[in-house]
Formats: C-alpha cells, structure tokens, sequence
C-alpha cells in the first residue's frame, strides 16, 4: 500500500483542480454543452470539488487533507508545527499543476473552438474583476480568513460524523465563491492559482496568450498573508 | 481562550453578513464576476451565510448561536429567561455593522464601478419590492414566523447528529429566501439590516445615495413582532 | 402540549404550501426579487418546502408527515390500516388551503402588479404545459410512483440518522421536480393542489380569472391513482 | 419478499434513467415547464437521480447498488470476483431501457411539440460536443476515472452513516457532471447510454431521426476503459 499523506495531498490537489478547473472550462470556452451557464455552475462545481478532493486525499492518506497550502501554513501556525509543509506544499503544487493538466486533456477540442485568450487562461488561473493590486490582494486575503475561520469552526464541532466534515468545507467554499469571489475569482490557494498558471504557460494551447505573471504574485501571497494573520489572531485568543 | 456568547454572536454576526450582504454585492454591482447571476445566487449565498455563521458563533463561544435578535427575542420568550438579550443583541448588531464594512472592503473597487446608488444601498440593507407599509410589515412578520418555527422545529429533533443542525437552519433560511424573499428581500433578522444601514450611511461609498430610512424601522420592527407573536403562540401550545 | 397528528399534518402542510406556492409566487408575479428566475428556483423551493414541512409536521405532532393524501393512502395500503385517512387527509387538506391563503398575504401588493390572470392562477394550482388528459393523468401518475417508490427506499434505510430522513426525502422532491415537473407541474399530492386552487377561488384577488376546475381533477386523482398502484405493487412483493 | 440484487439494480437504474434522462427532456423539449433552464438544472438532476437510484437499488435488494456497468467492472478487478457481472450488466442495461421509455412516456406531448431530432435524441443518449474520436473517447474515461476514484473514496470512509454515502455519490456525480460533462454530456455509464439509444431507435417518437449508433460505441467502450485502467492502477497500489 503506497498511500500516504504526499500521495494523499497530490491526488486530493488534483482532484481539486481537475473538477474546479474543470467547471471554469464548462462555463467560459466555447461549444461546450455547459457554456455561458453562469456563477452558479462556477460556485457550485469549486465547492463540490472541494468535498470531493478531501475526500480524495483521505482515501489516499492525508487524514489533513489540506489541498491548500495557506490551509497548511495556518496549521503550523496554530499547531506550532512546522514540519508538515515541506511535503504537504510541494505535493499541492505538483497535484495541482496536474489536475490542470488534465482540464486541458478533458476539453482537448475547445481550446481551439474558444479564441479568446483571456478564456483560456480563465480555465486555468484567477484573473481580477477590476485590476488594482492592494483590493486585489485585501480580497484573497479576506477571503481566505473566512476559509481559515471557517474550517476552524467545522473542525471544532466535537462528535461530528464521519463524512459530514468534508461536505461542510464543501459548503463553506461555494459559500466563499457565491459571496467573495466576485472581485478576484477567489484563488484562496494558492496551489490553485500558481500550479495551473505553470501549466498554462507550458501546455501547448492553442492560441493562448500570456499567462498574465504580474498579477501571478497577488493570489500566492494575499492567500498566505491571510492564512497567516488569522492564525496568529486565532492562536492568540487559544481558539 | 477569550471565547464568549457575546464574541460568539459578535462573530458569528460578522460572518453572516460578510456572506450574507457579500453575495448581494456580487450579484448587483457592475463589473463583479457573479454580476447579474440571479436570484438562486443570492437565496443561495445567504442559506450559507447562515450555517457558516451558526457554526462560526458556536466555535467563538455561543452554543446558542442566534446571530439574530428576533431569535434572542423568540428564545426569551419561549423561555422566559429575557437575561441573554442584554449581551447578545448588541453583540448581532455590532456584528452585522462590522460583516458589512468587510464587504465595503471586499468589493472595494466596485462601488465606483456602480452607478445606481439604489444598487449600492441593496448591498448593505433590504429595500421592497413594492412599496407600501402594511403588506411589506406582513412580508417581515411572516417571513420570521416561518423562520422561527422551522428552528423550533429543528432543535426539536432528538438525537440530532452535531453538525446537522446548523447546516438544517441554512436550508430553512435557504427555503425563504427562495419562496418568500420575493416582496421586501427578507431581512428577517433586524441586525442584519439595521447594521448594515449604519454601516451603509458612514461609510465612505463613492456616488452613495440616502440611506432609506423611512422603510429601516420595518425590517426591525417586523421581525421583532413576528418573533414575538409566533413564541407567544408556541409558549400556549407549550412546544 | 396541543400537539398531535392532526395539528402536526396540519401546520406541516401549511408550511409545505407557503413555501411551496411561494416560491412560484416569487418567480411568476412581476416586481418581486426573483421574478424569472427560473426552473431551478421553483424546484429547489418546493424541495425544500418538502423538507421544511416534514420537520413542521413532527415538531407538531406527526410522528409520520405525510403532509400528501397520495402518500398517506400508500401507507394505508401498504400497512393495511386505513385508519389514519380520516385524520390525516382533512388536516392535509385544510393546511393546504392555509398555505396559499398565507402566500396570498405575502404577496399582497404583486397580485395587482401582475396582469396575467394565468400566472396568478400558477401561485396556487397546477396546469399543465401542453393540456391533454390522458397524458397529463399519466405524468402524476407516474411522478407520483416515483415519490412513493423513493419514500419506502428512503424509509427503509436502517439506523438512518434523525434528521436525515426528511432532508433526503426534500431532495426527492428537488429531484422529481427538476426530472418530472415539465409536463404538468407536478402535484404530485392532492392536497398541494385542491386546496390552494380553492383557496383562489375564494381570495379577493384583483383581475384573477378562472380557477380551472376542469383540469383540477387530474392532479387529485393522478397521484391516488399512482399511490394505489404502486402501494399494491410493493406490497405484492412484500418490500 | 422477491427483492435481490437483480433486482435492485433493475428498479435502481431504472429510477436513474427516469429522473436522469428526464431532467434532459425538461431542458431540452419544446414546451415544458423547465424549458431551456440550462446546465444547472441539468447537472443537479443528474445528480440527485444518482442518489435516489441508489436508494432504490438498496431498498429492492442490491446492496451494492452500482446501477452502472463501469463502476460494476472497476468492482470485480478491485475485489478479484467477476461472478456479479452476468448478473447486474443485464439488470443495469434493461432498467436504463426501461427509464428511458418512462420518460417517453412522462414527456409523452413533447415530442410532437419539438422539432428538432438533435433535441430529442439528447433526452435518451449523449452527444458530442465537438465531435472528434480521441478527444470524445479520452473525456469519458477521464470522467469515469474521477467516478471511480470518489466512489472508492467514499466508501473508504469508515464508520459512514448510513443514508449518507449514497447522498455523497449524487454529490460526486453532480460534481462531474457540472465540471467535467462539458465535452461529451458525460455518460461514464454504459447503460445509461446504450439502454436509452436502443429505446430511442424502436420507440415511435413523432419526427425522431437517426439513433447516432456511429458515435453509440465511445459512452460504452470508453467508462469500461477508465473503469478498468483506474481499477487496476487501484489494485496496484492496495488503495
């Protein structure tokens, strides 16, 4: 049995990705059955890949089943523990480098039906409603306060039952995506952002255009910086 | 630790309505990505907001978890014990003005982008559908006569798995959005209103018009009256 | 402590059709919040309407919440007891006229905003979407099959998780809804619809216009016809 | 008591294909109550006739409850039994043929009602989006894959409640459905694509046009494919 919480964090992320991704790819290319059908189908497939990538990296072997590098830095935090990110976060990485990798197989013929570029590269990584570095950064770093407060409180409800647990984070993501992910695409990860933006610059699209670098750093690091914040705020009131 | 009801309910509040007035804010300000997503967006953001707030105010110490006055009100009365409203209710509404300047903050770049000051002011507090005082007053009483009963109905069942509750109660909160939000936009929650209407009237919002407060007393004082009215009529038939 | 089978039936009904009937209200009348917003806002209302009805229904003293003569007559089938009809249907009956006369106040100043007496008529009762009797009969029928069907296999699941139950057997009607309500609404409950299209015989509703009685038959029959056919059937094979 | 796992997955595949492909004939038909209300309602009909299929499955005897021939296979190599096959494909196969004539019959004024032989074809088998051989082949076995994978998942999770896991799988399928169902319509089920294509052919459905065998053979060849080589990789690593 090769399971572990590498292979749990790697397969989880990619699951992730495959159907968060995936759902982004339904909505904005061209010619596919789920084009144009909204928010909605956007919130609601980021939430369900959510429940199902924890679900995934628990059968796989992280009983963490973070998928989220600002979920694991918050962790350390709050646990004083450090030692978990150096293999939670590259597994994150490289599962969701993959998991975009294989959006970009699953939709093989639409990225040449799409010819808006800013499309394409919607499918892969977040873009700004309205570009202005510091709101764009006070939204993921907000955003990923409530996903840290929020997991918090789900992982605080003592006696939960197996298998509610996932399905709540599940709910608390949509929730995120329906309410805050209107200004910045709530990357709130950023293993979501970076990984699949890699894949975007290397994968051999179509007539892609540029994968949009200067605004690369803002859901990377507003995720960390709130995970951060929260957690040292959390961990101060021993919470 | 610091936890507390009063914290409980204080954050717990501002996560209602971070969520709650957030999904607002992505709907019906220009520019946003869930711009114009329609009514299951909203009703949907808002079921939500409920269960992330329910639990978040159960992890920072209020197993009550009311986030909402006319359920303070409702629970005194039902119990006779009028104590907790002294704490709880400044706490919800402190609560609620914070949760709103949070979406201020979130959506930073979009109230410039908006033009129509009406579309500002729906991020921020209930406006009716039509209006005219009495039917809209009826709307607000109705509304959290439904809501009160379905969370009686709720905490009465025995045995209840931790954890289901709160998700019951965003479902119920759901319910009437979609079927009963049509008139006045359901407050059903006279914090929920009435703090993002201050928040609203203070805050520094470009091209922001009045803060209506000619319709603000009936989101308060209908779903007090509804509370009461429903909690005396439980307390006869002692359910 | 009033509570009882009838009561329970009845309030439990009378939730069902408030947020039932209203959620039609909100997507049919003009001027509300959620005016066109579609299929799935009506299916998940009525779904939830189910789900919020069931609870109601217990916390009032119906241990069963039939809150549906079609579903009380299979249980009478299927138990060989038939003494509950004469308790349960009345009170179902009676809740059902409530709930619309409730949704009738809700939604006080959109009757006269609407013009299309047709559409005032879908906040209460069923029509079908291409009028033909013997098809339309054959849609409740069947629709009503499935929800029997699907109640027994939700009701035998054993150490089921209280609460549990009634939010599965709401999804079952979120599921009939989306799958089977295209050709005639589906009633898919005698009660759902006989009641409320009394009720808008009765109200003062500016420039309504007939209650369609001529069709009104159908979906009281339908779905006693699917309840008795496939009540004998399941219990021919004992299931 | 004539239950049995055959059928279980007859009855189970048969409430799959009516509440599955029903919710297509309300998308797609002319006329009906759901017409046109696009990928959403599509994807959580899907979903909940998953959920709702495997309910029945168990209640009529299949405690398994696969009511698809992919997850059927990916079961036999996991386990090393391949004695269920000649046992459930049939029953999955005829149920899927019987659901889709259900809803013949429930839509049974619609298709004179539609013109387009595009549109009633969809209402019994999927199509391509953009038609290409690899492309279409790759996407289903991909989306069989992830079935795979999250079914694997959640019946990992130890200790489950029970009523629970067959919610998560509707849950997966609803997932996969609005995330990775946008190039081919996903079938990631043999049956639910072979059962109703056959029915489509022989039944007399006013204007229908070819039953599309020519692309018929990739929603069976490919889920089989995914089923095999992820049960295998499974196997491999003990998982």
């Amino acid at each position: 049995m090769v399971s572990s919480p590498f292979l749990g964090e790697l397969i989880g992320t990619t699951v992730l990705l495959l159907l968060g991704d995936g759902v982004v790819a339904n909505v904005v290319l061209q010619k596919t059955k789920g084009h144009n059908s909204g928010w909605i189908v956007i919130a609601t497939g980021w939430g369900l890949a959510v429940a199902m990538g924890i679900f995934t990296a628990n059968a796989f072997g992280s009983a963490d089943a973070h998928i989220n590098p600002a979920v694991t830095l918050a962790d350390a935090i709050l646990t004083n523990d450090f030692s978990k990110i150096a293999t939670y976060v590259p597994a994150q990485m490289l599962g969701a480098f993959l998991g975009a990798v294989l959006v970009w197989l699953q939709y093989l013929p639409h990225w040449r039906a799409t010819e808006d570029p800013a499309a394409k590269l919607a499918c892969f990584a977040t873009d700004p409603a309205i570009r202005s570095t510091v709101p764009n950064l006070i939204s993921e770093i907000l955003g990923t306060i409530v996903l840290i407060v929020g997991v918090t409180a789900i992982s605080k409800v003592e006696g939960i039952q197996v298998g509610l647990g996932p399905y709540l984070v599940g709910l608390l993501v949509w929730s995120i995506g329906l309410s805050l992910g209107g200004p910045t695409g709530y990357a709130i990860n950023p293993a979501r952002d970076l990984g699949p933006r890699l894949a975007h610059a290397l994968l051999p699209i179509p007539g892609k255009g540029g994968s949009d670098w200067s605004y690369g750093w803002i859901p990377v690091v507003g995720p960390m910086i709130g995970a951060a914040v929260i957690a040292i705020v959390l961990g101060l009131i021993s919470l």
